[in-house]
């Protein structure tokens, strides 16, 4: 499969690293690390086994990137506003997009501008961060779980999954993709927003009892925000939070992305990961109060709102 | 009046220099400005004109204080453990004690080592820091409220309110303290908090929607807390609250006390603003549920708790 990755960050170069040494063609949009990895490869270190790439299809510009068939999308959400242009010439020769972006909203973004039957989601657990120019480290990883924009299993979903599972990526395709999206959700508001908010790792929040206890009410919200959605089948509350604190503990000193990206002084994915969520939820009458605090608080401490 | 100041720092060093200049017999309880104090006197710049204290009474220990009719107590909370020692020696000859410390439980404590009928508790609408040793800064006030920790305007009361207000210090006596705490907290409950936990000041919290939302949420949360006490008259919640942020929009660019004791490295008032306030309001089945989210961040950031 011919596979354009916009959006090389971590999620990006490791999953395109993957597909490529899983025999796809696979092409890099890249920036900074453009240099690097044109002339030197590209290198993944992994729990797995490391491995480096020698020869790496780069480039800078969508234009030059030729026809696909897929295009997997790992921008960062806040760089939504440039989504469109970066995939316009891609899209033109029919490719599917496949969005593994944080979040809620950046499906109907992709539909709005190509069109629904062209646009698949998914969600990515995976522990993965770039190192120096043309390194990126992957640290552990559970599996992708994949649908279409429009709801329902088709062969195309199916098909991408297992270019995924056979290239090392375990990938399931999924009916429900807003499910699979909220469920996401419901470890990525308590974490990614307490972590970059308080400076501290997941298992320092786990082992405060009063932070421990917020965790599972923002949790207990966001699976009350997704009963309200149209969804296929019910998130089950409890064991599904208890599964998700159990899986945190395992994770141990784990800094999820949006601590790092507040860290490294970049922009915070506020809008796909909260302001989407709230509006989704309060339009079908559910009121997440602690979640909207949380916006609240995160959204303060953004740079470009800073004194 | 012979009054004893102990916890001399930022309120306490202002309210006791006042009151000598009022002609009241002042003894300070001082440790870290002894010295200066000793030999250089006190010197308190204000809006209202600057002054000095050529001669001050100063003391390194309660026991050398000497008899006096009024213990003023002005100690941080977080150093409530070291309240009762401290005031004992001087509680011995029968003195009144008046707390101004923040939140709730301060009273009770004293009342509990003392005796009910010995104790009385005040609210300070103050803005003072510290300058260098020897040297407070006094920014602006409003009204002190005092009234007996029993209840009912006493003779005591209105006498003592008398002597602050003719030294200075606006000080109206009332009825209901406990009223007048929980008026305070609505607040000390997020300004304080949301400062320290933010880094910013009270005028930034104010200009951004979201956290202006969240700081009338804050506050209806404490209204309705306040509303489960047996107070001798509700608080008004909105036009109350309306007040509060109208007075702090005058204040501009103010950093709360909580907020120089975080960026000092020093403890959080957090049981007497947060962790006692909440318990009192859960006795009575009022869940204040975003106070709550506030106290578990701040005491998350607890230099204790850290790594």
């Amino acid at each position: 499969m011919r596979i354009a990755v916009i959006g090389a960050g971590a999620l990006g170069l490791y999953y395109g690293a993957m597909l490529q040494r899983g025999g796809h063609e696979v092409r890099f949009l890249l920036r900074r690390d453009y240099e690097a990895i044109a002339e030197r490869g590209l290198h993944v270190t992994s729990p797995r086994g490391d491995f480096h790439l020698e020869k790496v299809r780069c480039f800078r510009t969508p234009q030059e990137m030729g026809e696909v068939d897929l295009v997997l999308v790992g921008l960062k959400t806040f760089a939504n506003d440039a989504l469109v242009p970066l995939i316009a010439p891609l899209a033109a020769s029919g490719a599917a997009i496949l969005t593994l972006q944080n979040g809620l909203g950046n499906e109907e973004l992709l539909a709005a501008a190509f069109g629904a039957d062209r646009v698949l989601g998914g969600v990515a657990f995976l522990c993965s961060n770039r190192g120096p120019s043309g390194t990126v480290h992957h640290l552990a990883q559970g599996p992708i779980r994949l649908g279409e924009f429009g709801g329902g299993l088709t062969p195309r979903a199916l098909e991408i999954a297992a270019v995924f599972t056979s290239s090392g990526v375990p990938c399931e395709a999924v009916a429900d993709l807003v499910k699979a999206r909220w469920e996401k959700l419901v470890w990525n508001i308590p974490f990614n927003g307490l972590c970059a908010l308080t400076g501290q790792s997941t298992d320092a929040l786990l082992a405060h009892p009063p932070s421990r206890r917020l965790i599972g009410e923002l949790m207990t919200e966001v699976v009350a925000g997704a009963a309200a959605q149209k969804l296929s089948a019910p998130i089950s509350g409890p064991a599904f939070i208890a599964r998700m604190i159990s899986l945190t503990e395992e994770m141990g000193a784990y800094r999820p992305s949006m601590m790092i990206d507040h860290l490294e002084g970049r922009p915070l994915e506020l809008s796909s990961i909260y302001g989407i969520p709230l509006e989704r939820a309060t339009e079908r009458g559910v009121e997440m109060v602690r979640v909207r605090m949380l916006h609240a608080l995160l959204d303060l401490g953004e740079p470009g709102r800073r004194g």
